[in-house]
């Protein structure tokens, strides 16, 4: 897949997988909802309302000893012909206040009709992306990483 | 969700998404399929096919280095009430021959059909299962980590 193919099966996916790393080095995978910017250059997922920021979450954390993540987005199907997926590289920051912050809500609410009316109000993560690469089984020079 | 529930969450799901941490500390994210053994205490995945031998794939080179690996599934819904996940902390070896190689690829062609007739002959990625956690959003406990 070429960057457009990949972009765009990266921006149409409603959920995606994060991976971060602890201080230990142990890894880290949480899904979520996301969404791309414009640019195609930025990543932007948010921390849902108050009740949950009474912990900081684990991702959050890693995220602050190592701002390195790895995002995937995938297409399961049982005809193995037809499997993608598409894998950011990229770089973490946590805002929390800000036009940044207020952009990436707003992305988040333009995608989700769920999020409308009630939009996350905790801290957003921007992920930077590095680098963008993905597999589909029908490309006869699909390579697995 | 108690330890059965999130057992039969990751047992029966089709494709799981495994990160790895490689050398310089970054995380690696990538889609796979996978079965649990009997015992529940192991998951066993596999690299299919000799073609793909001739290169070693990223997860291999990071297992080889840091053990530590992490495995998600999970089940998106546009009703966010639906959504549910399950996460595994593990230890990963790579296993090429011997009993423990052949229990990975028959649990394996156990639970897809795709590999009958045609088992995968690469390495087989051995997770044992460290810690087993979950979230689901129609709990009243839940909370995301």
């Amino acid at each position: 897949m070429k960057r457009p193919q990949l972009l765009q099966h990266l921006a149409s996916s409603r959920v995606a997988r994060l991976a971060t790393v602890d201080a230990g080095g142990r890894p880290h995978i949480v899904p979520l909802v996301f969404a791309v910017n414009d640019d195609a250059d930025r990543i932007y997922s948010a921390v849902d309302y108050k009740p949950k920021r009474t912990h900081q979450l684990k991702r959050l954390d890693n995220i602050a000893v190592n701002p390195a993540v790895a995002l995937l987005v995938d297409h399961y199907d049982d005809d193995w012909s037809r499997l993608w997926w598409v894998r950011v590289d990229g770089t973490a920051a946590v805002i929390d206040t800000g036009p940044q912050w207020e952009r990436a809500i707003a992305a988040l609410a333009a995608k989700y009709a769920q999020y409308r009316g009630h939009p996350p109000d905790g801290s957003a993560i921007v992920v930077t992306i590095d680098r963008i690469s993905g597999w589909a089984a029908d490309e006869p020079s699909a390579r697995e990483s």
